[in-house]
């Protein structure tokens, strides 16, 4: 049996040939340095260096440009390519931070590389026996929702910050009786002096157990936890300790190992919040995809983590938001039978969000084919000319019209809330 | 007296005009979202809406190009500019992940954006009061050291990963013996199953404690504790135990809140590496620069922060990273007299590393013109033909030179192992 091993998946750009510029990876990023030293022996090599297991040459892009400092050749072209590297796991063993100085470290910033980015990562079963994952995933949410079926529905309170907490509970309360399943706190809202996280835990558990004791169904909301660690794992325990079914974190801010750390303390969902992500995932011949970055996020334990929605206001196309939301579905060890896994099957929930209105939801059922969706609409359910409560029931009817095959402008002649939705909000994907 | 703010300072490229722009940012980062909403009064606005408080266009650079999804308009030309922002302090409070939120959030996914780059931030006193920042910093590592002046030199061990532990103390009992300051572990020698932390410390300190017996002095040893975060403790336990005076840590992949967290129970000072830097600095349109990124490293703690060297094998030029020097070495607060920050000054260490050898000494000294520099020779050691211990005495004499104002080619006339380094790595600035 081979040793275990982490395979990376790189998008390179070098006016080197292909070959060698994955050489150079292999080589700055196990045992290699600038100059030949003593003690770098063979057998040392043998057992340490990196290795390539493949490059395939791609055509060109027409959007890359070559990053500063990348050293050209004369004569030479650019070339660009998919390659795979092989990092034996005895290099730096089954830790997220330290996979990351092998896989992601100085890399980024080698001179023969014209483009460089982290596409995917495959890891070893050494990984599911340190980090246990996803507590809840879409299964244990559901449950916590009582929502066996169908999509999920939720909502950022808005606005984002300085609202203040009496004004809070009467939102909270109005969709929480429209009956919505998820609401969030804004990655903007955590625990500043104008509104403390324990205030707001208190009045929002105040209106969710209401709702509860009267329909059966407590909406879950998701404060945002995110802090200093130690102050994460006190705002946890304040949440948990309201009765609280949910914490959201912004996994970049807190930091992947900041994620693993709170998940070992944690006894609530995680809401994975991807603030920051567009710092190494915008610019197209550098940095870290989405789907190798999710795979860490899932391992540190995300239940549910956001990928953007289809017409979304920021820069992904919908191609790109497909994919994200394909990855999140993906089993986490590939060759692995989730049976053998030795605690979650890693399932996460993917969580679409951004400009999310009624009118998208029949093209996104189409393109996802899965109700095990989270559907956060922040405006267009705040911004419904009848309000919030008439924003919840357009985003529910739309959402059955898409799963049912009905025509949704069909549905809307008899549902005011919807027709109102569609007029303000429109289709955009009509 | 005005309420405090945080100034967070960006380069910002857009086809809208650059004042549009820039309240898009200040919109999506504070009170906005993409419809009005009820309760976002203005009121509300007024109190929690960031500010723009300065826009300066700049002329267009040779480098950039638009992001992907960058919003073009019809007739207009894309415009560039200096933009700086004013947050309320009371919209996150003096935390690093929920600042993190506002200043470097969902914006660089802004389609309305064709470039953005936090460049800086100001920082009110508030942050001072919740992080204590470098507990040794520039002086307490001389006073560790007995170098009350001079530049501190060192190295880093190599090859980067595999060495037998038992080879490991040939090494540091060579460089020990011939005088080095400083010693570290590669950013890819964590606590690897083929080198455990435990053993590296063993050995390790054996061998500093028997030079430090005999010669009164003990070079500093960074072992890299980078790990999932309760391991990271339990490591930066086992070094202090040991003895030991220095742990390392990759500030990028145990985040910064990671850092912030190990500083709290950490008794040692701490060697910050920037692995993984180059992902959010490398593309010039996108990004957080080096010097915003330091001052959040050193209040989260860094005693020592890496800022590259001249003459590196990296990508930055020499300016770029003179730059980042002169950015680790100013107040952190500027406006505010060290005597009367609660405690630190925030004196971090610059770390000069990657290609450095003798010949680089010279120019280095003469365009930083400070001997309170960190610098690493890694293979500008260990490659020395006569092997560590020459490699030592070449850049010791290097520095004499370079400090004294005396001809290093004259001094190496009776130097062997100077002139073996200056004949072998040469003189990259002469």
């Amino acid at each position: 049996m081979s040793a275990p091993e982490v395979v990376a998946t790189y998008l390179v750009e070098s006016y080197l040939p292909l070959e060698d510029a994955a050489e150079v990876i292999a080589g700055e990023q196990s045992t290699g340095t600038f100059v030949a030293v003593a003690r770098e022996t063979a057998e040392l090599r043998r057992r340490f260096a990196a290795r390539v297991v493949s490059v395939d040459e791609l055509p060109p892009a027409d959007l890359t440009h070559d990053l500063p400092g990348a050293v050209r050749i004369p004569g030479a072209r650019r070339r660009r390519g998919r390659v795979r590297i092989s990092f034996g796991l005895d290099n730096f063993g089954p830790s997220l931070p330290n996979l990351l100085a092998a896989v992601a470290g100085n890399l980024f910033e080698l001179r023969q590389l014209a483009g460089i980015r982290l596409l995917d990562l495959d890891l070893p079963l050494a990984f599911a026996e340190r980090y246990p994952g996803p507590q809840y995933g879409v299964s244990g949410t559901r449950e916590l929702l009582k929502r066996p079926d169908g999509v999920l529905l939720g909502t950022i309170v808005k606005p984002s910050i300085g609202l203040p907490v009496e004004e809070l509970r009467i939102v909270v309360r109005e969709l929480a009786e429209a009956g919505i399943d998820f609401i969030k706190d804004d990655e903007l809202m955590g625990n500043p002096p104008h509104s403390p996280l324990a205030e707001r835990v208190a009045v929002v558990s105040e209106e969710l157990d209401k709702v509860a004791a009267r329909t059966g169904r407590r909406p879950m909301y998701a404060f945002n936890i995110t802090d200093d660690l130690d102050r994460m794992a006190v705002n946890h325990d304040l949440v948990r300790d309201a009765g609280g079914t949910c914490v959201m974190v912004c996994v970049n801010l807190v930091g992947l190992a900041g994620l693993a750390w709170l998940r070992q303390r944690c006894e609530l969902p995680i809401h994975g919040h991807r603030a920051m992500t567009g710092v190494f995932t915008r610019a197209p011949g550098l940095g870290i995809d989405f789907v190798a970055w999710s795979k860490l996020a899932r391992l540190a334990g995300a239940d549910h983590l956001h990928t953007n929605g289809l017409s979304n206001k920021f820069y992904e196309t919908d191609d790109e938001v497909l994919r994200s939301i394909t990855a999140v579905q993906q089993p986490l060890f590939e060759s692995v039978a989730p049976s053998s896994l030795p605690s979650s099957p890693y399932e996460t929930l993917p969580v679409l969000s951004s400009g999310q209105t009624p009118g998208l939801a029949p093209e996104t059922y189409r393109r996802t084919n899965t109700t095990d969706l989270l559907v956060l609409a922040g405006g267009g359910i705040h911004g419904h000319p009848a309000g919030p409560a008439a924003g919840v029931t357009a985003m529910r009817a739309a959402w059955h019209c898409a799963v049912n095959g009905e025509d949704i402008t069909t549905t809307a002649a008899t549902n005011s809330a919807l027709l109102q939705a569609l007029e303000t909000f429109g289709f955009p994907h009509a």
